[in-house]
């Protein structure tokens, strides 16, 4: 018999993984609140809410009752929204055993307390945030289900935990790398969002392939910046969960952030823009979440900065940029200086 | 009376850069062996064959005599295609003196010895290789023209030239970081059209964002490995002359090397491609380059090395897309893993 895996909840993303484990032959059980979702998937093998036109594998089960889907399985993957991060890993706790993986896929930080998706699972949970596994990389999960060629990466700072669930995921389709560095692939995949809204801001702005490509490389030195003080590997950011997801997440018209960066650079309110959105912006939450963190270490965020101004201090877009652009004379290598790469390298 | 720079040769992307010292107030003469532009260029301050329907500053003026252009100069700036440049730097070599600063912009190697352009033009000079400046990023000609927020990168081993050369070109639409790191910001810019080529040919198999995303980083990944091996710094990979200049490239249409792949990615072969576009695609030499520099170097270089088989011994570019995902499972962190980090860091 296949080993089962857990999948906590079948939104787009969570459904989207689920479809690559039920393709490696695993037996896949997904738990959702929504009866009429479960039946759904179980009669008709669609998820129409999140996927629509998309049939999905008979390999893939439903369940309303979590215990009946945790129970036995090697592994549970948590996708749930990070608002609803703590309550979803507190209720896994009852039907939780320390022999089952727990690998998550979710993006952000918890609201006010500013905690990694990890530390919200480790705490709830009572075991140890090294044993989490994160996965996260460019990954459109439209896709992932027709099968087109996604790398991700799976971090964890137990290399036999990731390995683990580099070994559940990867297929011909699917490639998984490793990656020790947990808390930088954490930071990456939640940072980069307000640097997509920046780069739809400069597209609003009618700026030009010059200003966004500026805009994605310095944003990705000063998340890199803030990562490195929160004990991040710089050259994480360079990597899967970040430039990776970056560059989807940036030049994607589909992406909700830099559609809600674009309407700002066209000079509509933040509440305009939100109104039109109709559903929540990751990005101007995480813009939040970065000035506090920014200031809580003391570390120059200089985009994150003047997008907090642009969405909540009516700052006009056009004087942001010239703000940005007008800085002191810069070096681009703070984070490690020649000499001392020099000196680590040789 | 404002300082003087020559600018050898008016390119498209020689006369962007000379527009921006004329914007600083600088006298910029511009070398050219054409009479026919160089009159055009002092009469009707247009460059049509490489800007068209572009009005260029008075300020700029050009000549046919290297001798006039580079006589007084504080600055000269080397623009000339890769394949020119020692035979530019050999005749700029009776004109130059000591005290005045060189610059390039040029990306590539020279064919054949695989040396770097500061390398040519430093032998053929007779300075010191650390002395000469390279500029680099992410950077259409006809933005920087019509003055939309730009940054780059000058680089050099000596950083008091790298900020005399911030300080010619920074303007309020010109931003300009240093980076200590020569060889790090030349192999970024000539080895990033590989990259480039790779993502076109993936667009044109038609496989969707994931996919060019993965191509994105994980080329990144591999050039910042080879450029580790060859001297470089590989946070300069994640910096402009890196991944700014990469975005820019491999999501443009109006890119060649990303045209060309996509050609080649749509089943057409070399010989055609080549015929179709009618011009020089430096990814497709580059490509042949950095195969022979991964050979001599023994890095592996898994996309050059597919990519060179589908260029030049006939392999089928998606069964070069399965052999990339079906290598063997990998981490993210050759370059510096994670206890090599924190053994740094703390």
């Amino acid at each position: 018999m296949s080993d089962k895996v857990a999948v906590l909840v079948a939104g787009s993303w969570g459904t989207a993984l689920a479809s690559v484990l039920a393709f490696n032959d695993l037996e896949v059980v997904a738990w959702t609140r929504n009866a009429k979702q479960a039946r759904e998937l179980n009669e008709e093998h669609t998820n129409n809410r999140y996927l629509p036109d998309i049939k999905l594998s008979p390999r893939l089960r439903a369940t309303t009752d979590m215990g009946e889907a945790v129970s036995g399985a090697v592994a549970v993957l948590i996708v749930a929204p990070s608002s609803a991060m703590r309550e979803v890993s507190r209720q896994l706790k009852t039907y939780w055993t320390e022999d089952m993986l727990i690998i998550h896929a979710t993006k952000g930080f918890e609201t006010e307390s500013l905690k990694r998706m990890s530390t919200v699972i480790s705490e709830e949970l009572g075991c140890e945030e090294g044993s989490v596994v994160v996965l996260s990389g460019p990954s459109h999960a439209e896709e992932v289900i027709r099968k087109c060629p996604t790398t991700v990466v799976v971090a964890s700072s137990d290399s036999k935990a990731a390995a683990a669930a580099q070994d559940l995921f990867m297929n011909a389709y699917f490639r998984v790398y490793t990656n020790r560095d947990m808390i930088g692939v954490e930071l990456a995949g939640a940072l980069k969002n307000i640097i997509a809204l920046g780069a739809g801001m400069s597209d609003g702005l009618g700026f030009g392939d010059n200003a966004k490509a500026a805009l994605l490389t310095r944003g990705l030195a000063e998340i890199s910046r803030i990562g490195v003080e929160m004990g991040a590997n710089p050259l994480t950011f360079a990597g899967l969960a970040g430039i990776g997801d970056l560059v989807v997440t940036a030049t994607s018209r589909h992406s909700r952030n830099w559609r809600a960066g674009s309407l700002l650079g066209q000079g509509k309110g933040l509440e305009e823009v939100l109104a039109s959105m109709g559903m929540v912006v990751e990005g101007i939450r995480t813009t939040k979440a970065a000035h506090a963190i920014s200031e809580k270490f003391g570390v120059q965020m200089p985009i994150a900065d003047q997008l907090y101004h642009v969405l909540f201090k009516d700052r006009d877009p056009r004087s942001a940029v010239e703000a940005l652009m007008g800085r002191d004379p810069k070096t681009e290598m703070e984070i490690m200086p020649q000499e001392i790469w020099e000196q680590w390298h040789t």
